[in-house]
């Protein structure tokens, strides 16, 4: 069966299209034929080398995704063949708080992900995909939204009527907006490309702000009159200190990406004598997913998918990815 | 100036227009004259004399309503002239969890209440009324709607996507109906009268279930699959047993009223083995009231009225909400 | 190898001494020879067919123990030759908050526990012993000492200060003690029997009130002035008036126990108005269980042993449970 | 009544001896007679000019403090002549998390502070002193130990067993080691100094690392296993990439103090990929200070005080706190 794989050495020169065997199911195990994988920002850092942590030749990029159960193995209780699933980005995090043990293991590196035909799991790190999706749209949920959902939902809280800021129009940005409205927040869009505030609008954004010469930091606080409640940034770099400066006392900075840079430049005094806490964090439990599935069905929510392409474009997903044209996900999809 | 009181003893019977002198505002406090005062079945509880906990005549009744800000006396910051503004049924409960001091005083008993022409009160006791709300349906909200927020996002939490169980047609009930809906969750009411569905349905419940001679836990447990998270009830009484065996394991029983009885009947085995948290309690704080607010007007949500009467008719209103007939609040309104 | 076992019909009269084949570890599987066990309130409700919940003979009772690993299967990764090691009573719930699957599974009724000469469980479901502590101490804490954690840390908190009062003399109750004691917490224990008030001191009680004919929550509310923050409670039944009634505004019951009946028999109009709440539960997760070890080991706390019996009196240990004459656990052990 | 205060610029060379007229007690104040008062950090920035927010002279300085209730407004009912009482930092902060409001007026700048023979305030801005300390203990804990305890016990937990580090020996590190070690946690102190080693483990640090050439972070891994639950740190700086890396995924980082610095200087990469909670922030509640007077009488914990002068060597006592010789708070005593 087909594979994509980083041969030698990991980068984009090196992802070939490679033939391995097909997998068989183990005890507790399910294999799934992939309808459709997604690209995450952290598989372009992955390709760029830029992820040192443990990364490796040979390597099955990407962690997103969704199949069908074509076959189980002994002691299987959670799926059954036809259902369509998806993996979960770190297998060993089920329920609870992340610890070093349950972090281990990550799909698309250090671990083989789902660039492949064929995907064989424990059932135990599948989850059945939400019912009112497509498997397109299903396939992007596995880091993104997941990851949106953990921080608003878990690691603080969104209460109905709260303010809630969405920095970018990436993946995690347009789920960010999606399930915030959803928890009826009021939800603020800032991107620095005007050709996206369509798009986050559509997401569900009431107010979107785009960048320009002048302080988009203004602007945010007459829509917010005091200050925002919640932001979730996936940039990072040299804008936290604007962000931290729309939030409120006690407000709360998810820090879920970092695609402008990873040095930290802002200044704590005033995120002491404004009482700030940042979160940081990307990934979330199985337990997390599945809460996420349940929030999507209720609320029909869709995900946003920005461009979808066969598999056999991989490559030109992750400069698409790069370029960051579009708002919302990359999918790629297998033929049925 | 008129009010309503408790002559000589507390009962409706003793319920009498009174004339009063009109109230003047003291260092940081504001009058306003009332628009329109809602009732609660505390109120009931109290009139039949139900309530003996420091409740005596002479007493102006209830909690709940609105006013315009008439007169302003030295040193307000919060409020001016003209603003629509809601007082706090315990005023000395500012923010933070309760405390013995801050439930002591308590509006319609045992301190005087809403059910008067003017109302004089400190300013720190006072929540400027959401903005896309007339001022009937603002008055109904200082003690249904503030303990079903309080209730649903400060004790507990109610994340998108979860299944909210309410019980009941009254005004926490539909305020329950209406903020779960709002959060994002999966909302399912249940109800004795068959006439009220409808009115339910229109509060934004997805599922009404009527009771009827079979057991209704049956039809609740099929659409919820498993089980719900979180119970709002408001009649306690015999049918806590019910609503417990509807509980998922973990779940959440909110108990804010008693109109089917104050003795607690159930079993507790069975609690222990699913490990259920019964969250007992009534009201919220100024804090609370005020998150209410902006949660209201983001989400332009438009409190249940059952009906509306003239304030001359308060006695008539009691009588109304004894019989239980409309679904949400029964305001009194004052003459412009 | 010998175990205990309740043949045809579950009760005390049908429990006997067994002969078993050797268990063998699978994979990811230890097998483990027990050093010692220890009895619960629950193990004697079961053995008296008051716990009617899939409980059905053949049973091997007892859910608390500790054992030697003797033999482990491939993929073992938490566990060696050698290591004392706890299991978990509900083997399904490794982590995070419960849910109907996590506790399907429960040793010593549905499924066979530790009454037996050599255990076998998967590695997932032990938890190493505190260094600190000896066999026959470790031995105790699967049940009670781990659901007194979960409660009073993990649903609820303990902050320095604060005060905790602790009803009983068993083992949930004096791990309740020491725990509140060790985490800065002022304990006022409260106990039928004269007798246990020496007992429950060197658990680490500040103050012991004993039942008498005077009400005993005149008292406690002379020590805590206005009321205790937290009560932990084992017996149920219609002494949970009093204790609701000792409670500060906004406080929290635990009740993990039913020794005294399980019939709830109090006033919710009080509980309503005070914002009470209770948390129904028993037991917790591994993760739990790993934090609890952390615990006993940082504050050097030494579980309360009331008897130590060898294992072939078992049902002399059962007798002795039902009688309560002791402070803490009853521990049976196996011959080295 | 002599008073300290800036006279026409915030700076030491301003900070002068003065007089002032006797405080009156106003409707709802007293007067205290003032027994001690006590530096904190935020005072040094404030009179070397590094704190840019509202703060201008002529202004009193200090925040810390105790006095003697001498005189006594109408209304009065949480204090009593003859009461020791402690002021609040930020007196409008009475309870429930921070907003903009609340955290308006604080002691020592904008507002006038501590440094007077005669303090009035309202007395919900006032907090009876701990009946375990003496004056000069009880008046070092307004900033300090309120901030520590706010941080540890409100904005996330300390569970006992759980590892906190502390760095620094000032005092908000010794609070935090005290209130740690209360809680039942492992608690390791982080030095520059090998001199206040001896005063760390005094102050109930179970381990005590002094920097080195060597990265004292080999040590603290070793002692704590994996990594440590919980940091609390007060220099900010470039240390903060160290005390990231010590801590498990998932821990906190309580951010309290900026002596190193205020620019942030560390890699977010790292941060989010462990999931690292950085919680920034000052002060607390009246309330919070309420319960941690509770914490220190239950456990009987004296704060450490380095050096006590005669408020006469206020500029002293400057000096010193700028040098950092002492582990501990420096306390300035009025004469009786």
């Amino acid at each position: 069966v087909k594979a994509w794989s980083f041969i030698d050495k990991v980068g984009l020169a090196n992802l070939q299209e490679v033939e391995r065997p097909m997998p068989k199911a183990g005890i507790g195990q399910v294999v799934m034929r992939m309808k459709a994988v997604a690209l995450n920002y952290r598989d372009l850092a992955i390709a760029r080398g830029h992820y040192h942590v443990g990364v490796e030749a040979p390597l099955v990029p990407l962690a997103d995704g969704i199949g069908e159960v074509v076959a189980i193995g002994n002691g299987i209780t959670r799926l059954a063949i036809g259902d369509l699933a998806c993996p979960t980005y770190m297998p060993g995090w089920i329920d609870g708080p992340v610890t070093p043990r349950k972090a281990l293991r990550r799909l698309g590196g250090p671990n083989d992900g789902t660039a492949t035909e064929y995907f064989v799991a424990h059932e135990d790190e599948l989850v059945i995909a939400p019912k009112s999706l497509t498997a397109a749209e299903a396939a992007t949920l596995p880091i993104a939204a997941v990851t949106a959902w953990h921080s608003l939902f878990e690691k603080a809280s969104v209460p109905p009527g709260s303010t809630v800021l969405v920095n970018g129009s990436g993946g995690v940005s347009t789920a960010a907006i999606q399930l915030a409205r959803a928890a009826g927040a009021r939800v603020i869009a800032v991107t620095r490309r005007a050709a996206h505030a369509e798009g986050l609008h559509i997401a569900g954004a009431h107010h979107v702000v785009v960048y320009a010469d002048a302080d988009w930091t203004i602007e945010v606080r007459r829509l917010a009159r005091d200050g925002v409640d919640t932001v979730v940034d996936v940039a990072a770099g040299p804008g936290i200190a604007q962000l931290l400066s729309v939030l409120l006392p006690g407000g709360d900075l998810h820090l879920i990406g970092y695609a402008a840079g990873t040095a930290a430049e802002f200044d704590m005094f005033d995120a002491i004598r404004r009482a700030i806490t940042i979160h940081f964090g990307s990934g979330g439990s199985r337990s997390s997913f599945e809460a996420l599935v349940r929030a999507i069905d209720v609320n029909t929510i869709k995900p946003i998918i920005g461009r979808r392409l066969p598999i056999a474009d991989l490559v030109a997903g992750y400069a698409l990815l790069a370029a960051g044209g579009q708002v919302g996900k990359i999918v790629l999809e297998f033929a049925d």
